[in-house]
C-alpha cells in the first residue's frame, strides 16, 4: 500500500487500553485514516493519530450538511483473522451518496485502502466475542470556507474506527411516524447523507418518551407504505416466506439487507421484495398473520420488532424473538465470524500489521 | 453585557484588511462569536479572533447534519449609523429550527448578545455602498463524539460575519426542479437546516450547466404547486396584486418575505398568500398575465426573476426587471439603509465599540 503512516501512529496504538464496556460508537481506536481532495484531485492516504479536526467556521459541512458516509465492521474469525465484510458494497455506496450531494466521489481504491489500513492496525482491537466487532465509519465532508449555497471545493475523507457491540440487543419496539418524514421522494433517501439523520432525530426523542425504540418510516410520496428504520430496512415474515419493501428511491439499500435475501433464498425462502402497506401490515399482525418482523443493518445485524406501536394502539408481533430471524441472524454472524462457510464469497480478509 | 472579550480580538480587528472585491459569503471578519450549550446549560459567551474550530471527529454534526443557522445583515444608515434588521425574528427561527433537530434552542437573550457583539466590534466592516452590507451567519452545531444516532448532548453555538455583495445581482433565470426535492412533507421544509441545503446542491449543479441560475422548487407533497427558490420565497406580480406561496410547513418563513408582504400592503398593493399551480403560473408567464416574478432573502434582498425553464421549454417574464420588484426592493432598502423611515420599528440599533 501507497499510504503514508505517521510515526506517531505506533505510540498511539500501543498506549490505547481497551474498555470493560464498549457500547457501540462511543470507545473511539487511537488513529484515523485520512485523504483530502482539492478541485477534484485526491491526495495519497495517510494513517495518523486520531485527532480533532481543524475546520473553518465557515466550512460547508457545517452549514450546508455536505457530508455522507457509511457503516461497515471488521469481524474476528476464529481460522480466517480479521475480515471486512462485502466493503466493495460500502465504496459503491458511498460514490453513490456522494454524487447525490455533489461531491467527488472517493475512488474505491483509495476508500479500500481507506478501511484496510484501518483494519490492518487496528486488528487487536476487533473483540472477539460473538456480536461485536471493530465497527468502521468512512466519510467525506465538504471543507471550503464560503457561505454561498453551493458543493465545496475541497473534501475531506476520513476512516474512523470503533471497537464495539451490537447497536441494539434483544426485541425493539418500533413506531409507526405518521408525522415526520426522513427524506422526500425525490430528495436523498436513497443515500447515506447526514440530512436523514438529523430529520429523524425529533421522532426518535419524541417515541422514547412513549417506551419505544426505532421509527418506522412510510413512504414519503403515499404516506402509507413502509420504507425502513433509521439506519435499518424492513423485514416481516408470513406463511414462513419474507417480505421487505422494495427499493424505491427513498429507501436506503443496505448491505445487510441485500445480504439477508441471498442468505434467506439460500436457506430455502422465498423472499418477496414489494411495497408493504402498514394498514394491512398491522391488521396481519394484529391477527397473527405477520409471524414476525425485524430489521436489519450493519451496527443492528438482525433484531426481532416485538411491538409495534401506532397512535393510541400497539400491536404485539405472535413471535419475538422469531425462530426465522434468529436462524437468519445465526446464518449470518456464523459467516461474519468464520464459523460458517463463506460460500457468497463475502469476507475480505485483512492482514494484521503489528506496531510491536 | 456580560460577554468575554478576547484580548487578541483588539489585534485581530486592528489588522484586517477589507479587500476592493467582496462577492458574497467568502470574506470573513477576523472575529466572532462564540457560546457552548452542556447537558442542556448554556455558557456565557465569549468574542475571539476567527480561528478554526476544533472537532471530534466523531462529532454528531459532522456525520448526521445536526445543524442549523441564519443568515442576517448590519446595515450602515448615515443618519443611524449601524443597525441590524429585525434580528428577534432571526432568534425565534434559529430557536424553531433547533427544535426540529433536537437540539437546545439559543436563548433569545444569547442570541441577540452575539449578533449585536460581533456587530458592534466589527463596525467598520459595515460596507457603505448600497446593497452591501455585514452579512452575519448565527449557526449551532451538535459537537458530540458518538456514533449513535441520536440528539448530540454538546453544542456550540457561533456568530461569524462576512462583509458582503448581495446574493444576488440583475435578472435571475430559475429553472422548475420537477425530478428533486429539497425536503419532504414532514420533513425539515421550514426550518433553516443544512440538510435542506444538501439536498438542493444537485439540482443547482444540473441547472447551472443549463444556464440557470437557481431551482424554483415544487411543494414535495403534490409535485405541482411552487414552494421556494434555496434560501429565497417567491413572488409573482399579477394586474398589479402580488401573490406568493401560502406557508405549508415546507417553505422557509423568510423574514425579508414577510417583510415585503407588510411593505407591500403598506404601499397599496393587493397581497395574496396561496397555492401556486406551476403550470397554471407557466400559461401566466407565457401570456403576460404574469408581469413580474422575484425571489426575495436577506442574503439575496429582492431579485427579478427573468425567465422560467422547464424541460425543453423556457418562459420569458413579461418585465424584467419589475417596476413591482425595483419598488418593493427600493422601500426595502431605504428602510434598511436608513433613507426611509423605519415605520415598522424594524431596525435594530447597534452602539460601534471600537478598539483603536
Amino acid at each position: 500500500m501507497s499510504v503514508y503512516i505517521d510515526p506517531a501512529v505506533a505510540t498511539s496504538l500501543r498506549g490505547f487500553e481497551m474498555p470493560e464496556k464498549l457500547g457501540f460508537g462511543s470507545v473511539m481506536a487511537p488513529v484515523m485514516f485520512r485523504a483530502v481532495c482539492q478541485d477534484g484531485c485526491w491526495s495519497s492516504g495517510e494513517l495518523v493519530p486520531y485527532a480533532p479536526l481543524s475546520l473553518d467556521p465557515a466550512a460547508k459541512v457545517l452549514h450546508y450538511a455536505q457530508s455522507c458516509f457509511e457503516g461497515m465492521k471488521a469481524y474476528r474469525t476464529p481460522e480466517r483473522g480479521i475480515s471486512l465484510f462485502r466493503p466493495e458494497r460500502n465504496a459503491a455506496r458511498l460514490a453513490h451518496s456522494a454524487e447525490r450531494l455533489c461531491m467527488p466521489p472517493v475512488p474505491e481504491a483509495l476508500f479500500m485502502e481507506g478501511v484496510r489500513t484501518v483494519t490492518a492496525y487496528c486488528a487487536n482491537l476487533v473483540p472477539a466475542t460473538s456480536g461485536e466487532s471493530l465497527y468502521l465509519r468512512p466519510f467525506l465532508i465538504g471543507t471550503q470556507a464560503d457561505l454561498t449555497v453551493s458543493a465545496s471545493t475541497s473534501y475531506e475523507f476520513y476512516v474512523i474506527a470503533s471497537p464495539s457491540e451490537a447497536y441494539h440487543a434483544g426485541n425493539m419496539r418500533v413506531w409507526v411516524e405518521r408525522e415526520d418524514s426522513r427524506a422526500a421522494v425525490g430528495g436523498t433517501g436513497d443515500a447515506k447523507v447526514g440530512g436523514n439523520y438529523a430529520a429523524s432525530l425529533l421522532s426518535i426523542a419524541r417515541l422514547k418518551k412513549r417506551g419505544y425504540d426505532q421509527s418506522l418510516w412510510l413512504n414519503p410520496g403515499n404516506r402509507q407504505t413502509v420504507d425502513e428504520l433509521s439506519g435499518m430496512n424492513f423485514f416481516t415474515v408470513m406463511g414462513g416466506e419474507l417480505h421487505t419493501p422494495a427499493l424505491n428511491g427513498s429507501i436506503l439499500e443496505g448491505v445487510t439487507r441485500d445480504s439477508v435475501i441471498d442468505l434467506a433464498r439460500d436457506l430455502g425462502f422465498t423472499v418477496h421484495e414489494r411495497a408493504i402497506d402498514i394498514d394491512e401490515l398491522l391488521r396481519q399482525v394484529a391477527d397473527g398473520t405477520c409471524e414476525e418482523a425485524f430489521a436489519c443493518g450493519t451496527a443492528a445485524i438482525i433484531s426481532s420488532i416485538s411491538v409495534f406501536g401506532d397512535g393510541g394502539e400497539s400491536y404485539a408481533v405472535a413471535k419475538a424473538p422469531g425462530l426465522v430471524a434468529e436462524r437468519l441472524r445465526q446464518a449470518l454472524l456464523d459467516i461474519q465470524e468464520g464459523r460458517g462457510e463463506d460460500r457468497f464469497g463475502w469476507m475480505h480478509p485483512i492482514e494484521p500489521i503489528s506496531v510491536d
